[in-house]
Order: structure tokens, then sequence, then C-alpha cells
């Protein structure tokens, strides 16, 4: 019976294979797609009046006893779409529903077959404060910020992308509004209109979106999640988006959504540096939170970004905390601090950046920028890149994208590597609150990190959860800042020590070069 | 019209003061009463059945269109209570209500005069992190803890009241129910029965409480606040206070807070370590919350302490966090977190104990116990005490109360000292999140402290907000230890240095004797 199933279960992985669904230009499918692939139905419609405002248009998908109901989209030139993001194999079908009979009614199906390689699903919470893939496969978040490339040439936007394929980052967090202080070259808006303030707030401009689209699904296929910042400060009055009436947020919340959410590598940021958008109210926030977990028929992860004060993470509709804070990650009893607190994922997501402006915000050595990814992790927690060098156009990666020039990134890359050799449920810190940089899997894996010290050596010791006499360990030496790992000579064999740890029963210990950034590895040999 | 509402107010005071209102053994008053004080209506009704389940008792309290409703207690031996806590002077009146003639439709009118010397009312929050008495004056909490100093003998009670006279602690956290690993010569319980597991828990014993009241009433005539824990897991099944039905926790809260609630210097701490007792769940923590809110008049101030989870603080019903954490309090920029966090007063009332046990958490040294009040009060939070040494009959202070055997506590007073002097706002972070351990108010008032580094020397230099050039300052070198404070010689006027700070103009230092636990104060000079 088991060798039946396995049998089966192989011709469908093969049948998942063979029958790998295209994508257009934008990255949907629109014969059979792929399982947390993008299907999308498209319709001629009206073009009369605001298609925007006066077209209702939604689709109810249906597999079995499972109904999943789905708004739709305008997309421009009498042309609507429909996206879906379909989460298991075999068929599926559907029917759409609008007040416009051009629309209304139309039922089809499509097969939906296994995902391809490099298609583990959409990212969600997993195991209280990580993250993993629909499939199991765990999420190690190592992000980057750059807040305008969308709204750069599209040349410097290949550039940006061509970058990322050999950059270490999993996570981009970019931006849907275009900032003040960041050159745009490409003018193109969400809103139909002409800058910098006659916007028909009542019409998007799919040019942009469909772009937007294209982008993303650029960086689902590399392996990059999407970070969506939905609202941002830094337009400063200067187009009017960080202060449109709330009627238009909740309806670009609703448009974005209907385009956005079927692509698997999205996340949702509802703002950055929230609390500088001194026209919103906090239960604004509230709302729009609210609004787009409603809205997403998917519940991708939902956050927003603080500048000084942080919003209510403990709120059941935040998926996870995105932070601002760079002298947390300096130690990761002050990270830890955030766990402990929201019981969520915590994301460092701006810790200072790597660079050499002016503003102590933008001024971490690349050692600096590296050590706080290493704290965040000792802590369980994750945490965000940027930098910003002094430029002729300004702001650099941070704000445009292009090219890295900080020495942070192969560091950060050789971090990540690192991460993934680490237990599936994440690593969680050993013995908080207790100056013990440990993180790891008791009596399975330990990773301990120096952070500015200079040890030249690591006595062999460990904190007693789940530890018996007898047990035998392996150890390696981490030099982070030179990317090397050094095994260390011979096994360890602990006995107890004290109540509260154990140690090497010949009392060894590792020795350390006398260097900051050191790290050490321990795991168990059976 | 300024001058004649001077000399009222100034008869009022001296009547206020002519007028003091006696109160008997329970500190309770049944003439007249001051503000803030405890008045008492005591009423004979009947003893047939069991009084604590069939005799409904409650007043309504007027003065004006005010009324506040409150709910009596029978207190045995056929006689009902109805305790009550004015907070404005004048003519009060008063009507009873019950289910029984006896005690229905009592009417009466008392007149609360003006507080005593030292009564400022109930300590209620103030400026978001911090406290003060309802008359204004702040409340700068500096608590120590001493479980089950109630159920020791007689003499040992009187011996903890006269150590605390003595001592620099303005708030006790204090169990009403026993601890099961302290000796209870007393053997005194908060119900009738036999112990360890005879217990009715539908009648409660007035002799253990008419006790707790007049511990309570004393501990308030030496300006101490009472911390009352409502529960805690240290019965562990022993007597099973800590698994008692939901009905009778109900209502034993109910009667805690009609004896008790009346009481100015009454918090609720719903318990210690609730984390650790695994019989209750999260959602009826907040029903107790709930229950402790709605039901007692006055607002008195309602946390609860954890050992590892943390309660959600951000709760509504969350008056300040009660914090365990030793780590936190050993660095500014962690300590400070709990605030962003909760924006909410923050107390550390458990930072690990002065001591000698072989437990990590009672072996602080007493620099160690000082330092993490200094650390605390920079990051705008509070701390508590206790100690814990080694002793033949147990738990010493922290469990028994009597006298004080560490050496943190005059440095704890020095301390308060100091803490008293700053200003009536509370001490805030001047530049969180960027390791400068100073706090006070800008352009102000700094206080600074080194921790365990060894400078010798403070450049002087502060943080840019609300300075400007020529402001002028004089500093004082604090030792913490040694309790000294150190005039420094002359004047510092300061100069913008760069984009976030200025400095004495002649770039001069304050020397430093290269000892750890130093501390300097900045204070403007007009």
């Amino acid at each position: 019976m088991r060798r039946l199933l396995f049998l089966w279960l192989a011709a469908l992985v093969l049948l998942g294979g063979a029958a790998q669904a295209a994508t257009d230009e934008y990255g949907v499918a629109t014969g059979q797609v792929e399982r947390w692939g993008t299907y999308e139905i498209a319709l001629d419609g009206p073009r009369d009046g605001n298609p925007f405002l006066d077209v209702d248009l939604a689709a109810t998908f249906r597999q079995g006893l499972r109904e999943i109901a789905v708004d739709g989209f305008y997309d421009g030139d009498g042309r609507y779409k429909i996206r879906f993001m379909p989460d298991t194999v075999g068929q599926w079908e559907y029917t759409t529903r609008s007040n416009r009979p051009a629309l209304n009614a139309k039922t089809g199906r499509f097969t939906v077959v296994a995902p391809a390689r490099g298609n583990h699903g959409p990212v969600a919470v997993h195991n209280t404060f990580h993250f993993a893939y629909a499939d199991g496969t765990p999420f190690w978040q190592v992000g980057t910020t750059s807040y305008a490339w969308l709204h750069q040439s599209a040349q410097s936007q290949e550039q940006t992308l061509q970058t990322l394929a050999g950059a270490p980052f999993n996570k981009l967090r970019m931006a849907i509004f275009p900032n003040n202080d960041v050159p745009l070259p490409d003018q193109r808006f969400p809103f139909v209109g002409t800058p910098p303030h006659n916007w028909d707030f009542e019409r998007f401009d799919p040019a942009f979106f469909r772009n937007l689209d294209r982008r993303v699904a650029q960086l689902r296929d590399k392996g990059i999640e999407a970070d969506l910042i939905l609202f941002h400060p830094y337009d400063k009055g200067k187009w009017g988006f960080d202060r449109m009436p709330g009627a238009v947020n909740d309806r670009y919340l609703r448009y974005v959504i209907a385009r956005l959410a079927a692509y698997r590598n999205v996340w949702w940021s509802m703002a950055n540096e929230f609390d500088l958008m001194k026209e919103k109210r906090m239960d604004e926030w509230d709302h729009y939170f609210k609004l787009v977990q409603a809205g997403d028929p998917y519940g991708h992860l939902r956050s927003i970004h603080h500048s000084v004060r942080l919003y209510n993470y403990t709120q059941p509709w935040v998926t996870h905390a995105s932070l601002q804070q760079g002298a947390a990650v300096e130690d990761p009893e002050r990270a830890v601090i955030y766990r402990d607190v929201y019981e969520k994922p915590v994301v460092f997501d701006e810790v200072k950046y790597e660079g050499n402006i002016d503003r102590r915000w933008g001024q971490l050595t690349a050692e600096e920028m590296v050590l706080r990814f290493w704290n965040g992790a000792i802590a369980g927690s994750y945490v965000g890149h940027s930098e910003i060098f002094k430029d002729t156009d300004s702001r650099s990666w941070l704000g445009k994208g292009g090219t890295l020039r900080g020495r942070s990134a192969p560091r950060i890359a050789f971090f990540r590597k690192i991460l993934e050799q680490s237990p599936q449920e994440g690593l969680e810190p050993i013995d908080k609150w207790q100056e013990h940089p440990f993180a790891g899997r008791h009596a399975e894996y330990y990773l301990g990190y120096f952070n500015r010290a200079r040890p030249t050596a690591w006595p062999f010791v460990l904190f007693k959860t789940g530890l018996q006499d007898g047990m035998r360990f392996r150890a390696e030496v981490i030099d982070t800042w030179n990317m090397t790992v050094t095994p260390v000579d011979g096994i360890f064999t602990i006995r107890k020590r004290d109540d509260y740890t154990f140690a090497d029963q010949d009392g060894r210990a590792i020795a350390l070069p006398g260097r900051p950034y050191m790290a050490v590895r321990i795991i168990r040999v059976r």
C-alpha cells in the first residue's frame, strides 16, 4: 500500500515536471500553472466611464469543497484580469462575478501541477519565531533594502536585478511610491496624471503596475521575497502620495492586492517609518492592516516598519515585527527582548547602514554591518542590510539600487551559508538573559559568537538543557570576517560541571586567534 | 480676588490639619476622614447561613453629582463593613444596599478633610513612563520584595516593619497566599479550614485578613506602597491555593478588593511568575485583570509578574510592566526596549537578588544589585531589590522579611536621594539606541552612569536636543558605591560641536577616578 502511494506520488512529481507551465513577461501563467504559481484570467470588458471605479470584478476558485474568492482588476485598454495562486495541485475551476455582463459568469478550469524546482511556495511564520516556505523548507531571512529602485531607468532596474543575482539577499524591501530625495529618471507613477500635483487618484496607471508586477516576478524567479512598502513618509508632500484621502488609500491597497497577492514572494510592509507620517493616526494603520488581512486570500506576511515609535506588534493582524534598531543587534541580549515581548519572528529590517554619509544612521563600517547579522542570529532573530555611500546622484543602493560597493555583502553571503546549515527549527537562544552568546538547538547544535571581543580561548562549557554525561561533540572555529571555517581537532566528551553547565571531561578549551568577530560551532557527534 | 482665594485655601489647610481624623488599629477611620484616607461603615447583620455567600452588601457614596459604588464585606462575628477612599474633601453621604433588611438602606454622611502630612494619595501613572501620587508629587519607585513576611510570627512582622522604617524602599511586593518553601510559624490562612488540604473555600478567615489590613495600613503610614501579589505558584499543591476553582478565585479577588482597595497604598499584582502556574490559561489572567479593573473603584495600579513568558503588557487593563529580568538592567540600552514596546512605566521588580545561595538568581554582589538600580534609572525605568542569604530557616528577607544583611540597601538609599532630586517629569533617556548612558531632561538636567567601566575622564559633550550655544552648566561627580557627590569646579559653557552634539567651549573634560560605578550629574545654570 505504502509502495503504491509512493509510485503514485512519483508519477505526480514527474507529471508536474513535464507539465511545466509557461509564464508571460509579467511572470503569470494562463494555461496550466504550477502550485504556488500565478494563474491569470484575462477578459475583455468595458472601456467607458472609469473602469477602476465603475466595474466590479471577482472570481471564485473552487477545488472540491474549497472556495477562494479573489478580486480582479482593470489593467487598461479594456483588459481585465484576475490572478490566483493555487496552493494545491489538481483540477481547479472558477466562475467570475461582475456588475458588467461582459465580465460576469465566465467559467473555466485549469490544472495545477507540482511546483518547479526552486518554487517552495510563499513564506509564512514557522516555529513561532522563524519563517518557512509553504513546502516546509526553512526561510532564513537575509534582507536588504532599496526603496526606489523601481523608479529608476529600465537599465538601472536591470542592473539592480543583476546585482541581486550575485548578492546574498533573499528579501528586498522596496517602495511602491517614489522618494522625494531620490532622482526619478523613470517618471512613472502609480496614478495617472502629471507630477508634481496633478493626479487623478481615481485612475491607476497600469503601465506603472505592469512594471511592478514584472519586477516582483523577476525577484521571485531569483528566490528573492519582495517586501512591498505600501506607504512611506519620503514623499513629504512633493507628490502627495503620503497624504491621500482614506478612500484613495483603501482603493490603492485593494488594487495592489488584486494585482500582486497571487505572487508567492510578496510580503506586505504597511509602511516604512510609519510614525513619521504625521497625517495618519494609529487607528488608520490598524484599519489598513485589517483591510490587507481581509483582502489577501493567501495570508502573506504583514508588518510595519517604524522610526522611533513602535507599532503594537502584538496585534493579531501583525505576523512579525519589522524593526528599526541599530543598537539592539550589537548585543543579542538586547535583540532577544523583542522576541520575548512579541512572541513572533523579529526582523531588524533597519540596523543603520554600511556607508560614509554624515548622518550617523549611514556610516557603519562593513565590520559593524556584518556583526549585526551575527548578533541578530544569536538572538534568534533576523537582520536586514543596506548601504549608502556619498554619491553624485544621492542615496546609492539604499535609494536607487544599481551596484553594491560595500564590503559587507560577501561576509553576509558567508553568514547566510552558516545560517542555512543550522537546524531546520531555527536558531534559538540557548540560555538567554545570562550573557551567554549562543544559539542553536539544545544537545544538538550550538553557534556562539564573540562579537567585538578578542578571546584567545573558549573553554568548552555548554548550558545544561538536554545534556547528559558522555555526549560527544565536534567543534569548528569560524572567522566571520575572513570567512573561514576551521575544524578543531578531536572530539569533546562532556561531563556535568555544576548546577547549570556541562564541560569537556578533560577540561579542554578551544583556542581562538584573539581577533574580533570570531564564532564557534559545536555539533553533536553520535 | 487671588488674595481671597489664597486666604480661603489657607483656611482650608488649617481646618484639614485641625480636623485630623482618628484611625483604628486597622488604619481605617469611622468618624471624619482625610482625603485619600479610608472611611469605614460598620454594621451588624446576620450570622446565620454563610454570610460570605448569602449576604450581598454595597454602598453608594455621593458628593454632588458624583456617585461611587463600593462593595462591602463580611468581617466575621456578625460584623459587616464597607470601606471607602474619598478623593475629594467636603461632605459625602452614602446609602447601603443589601438583600438583608438589617444592612439595607442605611444612610449616613461624613466630612472629608485635607490630607495629613505625608498623605499624597494613591500612586498612578504619570507622564507615560513614570509614577506620581494623586497630589502630583512624583513617586520614584524603589522597591523590595518579601513574599511571606505576613505569614511569620507577629514578632517577625514587627521586625520587618522596623527594618522597612530604616530602609530606602517605598514599595513592598508581598504575597497574600503563603509559600510552600518558607516556614509558617503563624499558621493563619485566607480560608477557614485545616492545613494542608481541608479548606472551606466558601469562607474566608477574617482574622487573617484583619492582619493583612493592619499591615497594609502600617506600610502606608511609613510611606510604603503595598504591591499585593494576588496569586503565585509557590504553593505547588501544598495547600492548593494555586489551583482553586475559577469561581473561588473570583470571589477571593472581590473580597480582597472590598477589604483593601480603600487603602491608598495598594497596588495589584495579579501574580508572581504567573507563567509557572500551569493550571491557569492566559485568558484566565485576562479575566482576573478585568475583574480587578471593574471591581476597584479607584483604579489602583495593575500589573502581573512573570518568569520566562511575558504577559502582553500592551493590554489596556495593564497600567505598567512588572518584569523579571536580571540582564536587562545591566545595560540601559536593553532596559529601554521594554519602555519603547509598552509605552507604559516599566518596573524591573525582579533583577536577581543580592545573596549567596547556589542558584544564580540569588548570588548578586551588593555592587551588582546597586548597579541595576542605576542602569534602570538611566533607561527611564524602575527597579526592585531583594536579598537571599543562606539561612537555617530559609529564604531570609526574600521569603520572611525580618532584617536586611546585604550591603546594597544603604547605596540604594543614596540612589533614591539622587533620584528624588531629578526633574519632576521623570528621568528620560537623552539619546537612546546610541550607547549614550544619560537620562534626564534636555537642556536642564543630565544624569550619566558609567556602569562597570572605569573612566578617568568624561569629555563634557551633550546630545543636541534643546541645546544652544552659550548655555551654562555645573557638574558633579557621583560615586554611587561610596555614596559621595563631589562638585566640579567651574561652569561649563557649551558650543555646537557637530551635527549631534554640543561640547564645553574650551574642550574641557571632567576628571573621574578610574573606579567603576561612577556617575556624573550636569545641571543647567541660569
